[in-house]
């Protein structure tokens, strides 16, 4: 089969770009490890119905398609690791209506984050979901991100309200409604948030938006060790403050983010923190985070002077893992993921901290502490299985750590193709009715092969 | 076949409960104006392997199962409508963990929401789901009830972290983990969340606990009129304030509450409100919670005075749906449930008033409306097939309402057998998805037949 003039009988030509260097960029990923893979063809649809039209192709013909947003996935998700299409939603970007007066927005797979947030300012609102990098909201919904403001709002499962979704057969549904709650049937839309393309394609999401708090303050509190930065976050959390945001950073990160950013903190373990909310409320907030910082040793709590110098803060944190890469430039970064029960966070830092300098790795650790989820950041030798093989164990013993005390081995990453191992460690008993929800979706299996359950030969057997 | 006695080799004897007070207790309900219908038999398991060998034995033999926790649903949920066993999870009901400082409890299914709120006291936390009876948290997790306090902390999806679920054929899987947020594979917790027993049976649940807040204070804001103290629920959510429970009363149902409790509270429209965090956040809440009640013109805004007060404040509030059935004793109670966009609440509230008495009937309207979710309780004859004709015209405007403008049918009472014609209206191009998850998870068709998708015939077809 010629697969680009089969193409161009489904969508209009101009949506099939085959240029060498589109090509390239559909097959790798700016934050991943993993070993590229071209795909055959990329196509961008403009409208869902064009979504349709192609999945029912590759349905038909046993063609791997993989949904693309902006390329940020840390686990080889936009990667067609058996070829086929890769299916760019890019075009589809769409604002499509903001009902302010009921905190939802509705948008095209293809708004990113930081669009959203800038079109939504205007009416006091906010949407509070920032991975690091600017990624797609579909993209988002696909791996049930999260970031820094997840300890407060949730993670992007929380703000999905409804999507629109087209199935492998191109059969088109809606999950949900613009309702804050609904106990209507089964939850098919927070069974799609983090599918990870593998069930089908989302074509528009319906998410929930904040009033932006009336006083918001960032501060930073430095303490001598990891393990008193960790039980610190634990305190804050255990309070029942309203905290916003609690990120820690350790030294080598603070290093690593100096030397990207220009910024001069201090390089020592450090949390990151937001307060927000009311005048009053706040003010009491930093007197509590202060007490509980000063009893785990705090050498300095220092308050970002005015906006500007907030927003640098956050972008150094958001920034913090292209950071740590650049300390590397000719490696690759490996990046845990893990989210364990809020009580063991100190000791799974110290220990995360001691595994990977005993496998001799160039490490940082950081991460979004209030819910118990941390990275460990180690550049890697892609080309070395000696380094990869030590990469991998250090990967896996970290993720033990957290399996064996009720934790999971991705926060808010997802499985990709690097995590199926580990996904069977950690969900084992009910893979096989994983296995039956992707069957019933995609018998075929022609939704992004190769990811969240690896092992899958190629073609599906029929 | 005698099930009586091939039970009998199933489990031990004194699983097995015949006597005609427990059958006709199993095959009703306290809330509900649905007709009875009495189980076969009732089973008592005594932990999951035993629950485990009745679920496979029933799935052989097509025999319905239908899980029963309190009998507290409104919508047949524990009514056997094609007869079969009732599977009574009482005594099921240890708390096996709790982790205080993971913010985490491990309960059985039969444990009630008071009884874990009385246990984990002690440690100085709480667990927000509240339906207005005291239901089992099993039950709770079946139809993703939520209650006052949903608009702070989320309903019961919200909650739950892991369930331990056995499928109809008798496999046992758990489907999460103790983690505050993950993204490892398909989200089933959320999915068997709300499944209404349709796909498997609960046999322990993982739940998220929070800490008490430092300082709570209750109030009542009567107003001239219903709408306007919707406009000003709405305000209150809009502002951005931290608002621990927002809850509407009309006046038919403070009546109610005033006869059946014996308080004295204003009779005319009212929010009965909670505000809750630290000292100095709740001061700022409330000056602004007073001055948006004043600008609907508030006729009067009272605190309670003591914990003792606010307690009882609550505890009316819980009992309201009760206070209601009793103004017409000989009458059974029909409950509406839908949940709006919040802009759409005050309209919808005058609407709804004018809808029921438009059709002679006494009604009561209350909710939950910070989040947009509302009950119109109006009493019926359940032998009178002419009225009921009214009260089934009723429900559907009320729901066709909702619908038309993103809402959802039910807010947090569950489809049930009730609602079984507005899901199709809610959700008809994703019910063929959801009823694929049924035969996924229940190729036989015996959990809880007849709820969720009525219209199955029974037994189901091969």
């Amino acid at each position: 089969m010629d697969l680009l003039s089969e193409l161009r009988d489904v969508v209009p030509g101009d949506r099939i770009v085959a240029d060498p260097e589109e090509l390239e960029r559909h097959g790798g990923g700016i934050f991943t490890y993993h070993a590229p893979r071209q795909p055959d063809a990329v196509v961008c649809p403009e409208n869902r119905d064009e979504v349709a039209e192609v999945l029912r192709f590759a349905n038909e013909n046993g063609v791997p398609i993989v949904p693309f947003g902006e390329g940020s996935s840390l686990e080889a998700h936009t990667i067609p690791v058996h070829g086929g299409i890769s299916l760019d939603l890019g075009r589809m970007d769409a604002i499509v209506e903001v009902r302010p007066d009921d905190f939802v927005v509705r948008v095209q797979p293809g708004v990113t984050h930081e669009r959203l947030n800038a079109k939504i300012k205007e009416h006091g609102l906010f949407f509070p979901v920032d991975p690091g990098w600017d990624a797609s909201l579909g993209g988002m919904a696909g791996t049930n991100a999260s970031g820094t403001n997840a300890v407060r709002y949730g993670a992007m499962r929380d703000q999905v309200l409804d999507l629109e979704v087209v199935l492998a057969d191109g059969t088109v549904m809606r999950t949900g409604g613009m309702s804050m709650k609904s106990s209507a049937g089964y939850h098919l839309t927070g069974l799609f948030v983090g599918s990870e393309g593998t069930l089908g394609v989302f074509t528009e999401l319906t998410l929930r938006l904040y009033p932006v708090p009336e006083k918001v303050l960032a501060a930073r509190a430095v303490f001598p060790g990891i393990e008193e930065a960790g039980r610190a976050a634990v305190a804050m959390i255990r309070s029942g403050m309203q905290i916003g945001r609690v990120e820690l950073v350790d030294a080598r990160t603070v290093e690593a983010v100096n030397a990207y950013k220009g910024t001069d903190y201090a390089v020592a373990p450090t949390l990151f923190l937001e307060f927000s909310g009311s005048e009053a409320g706040v003010e009491s907030d930093v007197d509590q985070a202060r007490a509980i910082s000063s009893a785990e040793g705090c050498k300095g709590f220092e308050f970002e002077a005015d906006e500007a110098a907030r927003e640098r803060l956050w972008e150094a944190r958001h920034e913090a893992g292209l950071a740590i890469t650049r300390l590397n430039p000719d490696k690759k970064p490996m990046t845990t993921d893990v989210c364990v029960p809020i009580s063991y966070l100190p000791d799974a830092l110290a220990r995360a901290r001691e595994t990977i300098a005993g496998h001799g790795f160039d490490g940082a650790i950081l991460g979004h502490v209030g819910d118990g989820n941390y990275h460990a950041v180690f550049p890697v030798d892609v080309g070395d299985p000696e380094e990869m093989g030590r990469a991998e164990e250090v990967m896996g013993r970290i993720v033990r750590y957290a399996l064996e005390r009720g934790g999971t081995c991705t926060g808010e990453h997802g499985i990709g193709s690097g995590k199926t191992g580990h996904l069977r460690e950690e969900h084992g008993d009910s893979l096989p009715f994983m296995r039956g929800i992707k069957r019933l979706a995609d018998p075929n299996g022609v939704m992004n092969p190769g990811k969240v359950f690896a092992e899958e030969p190629w073609p599906a057997p029929g």
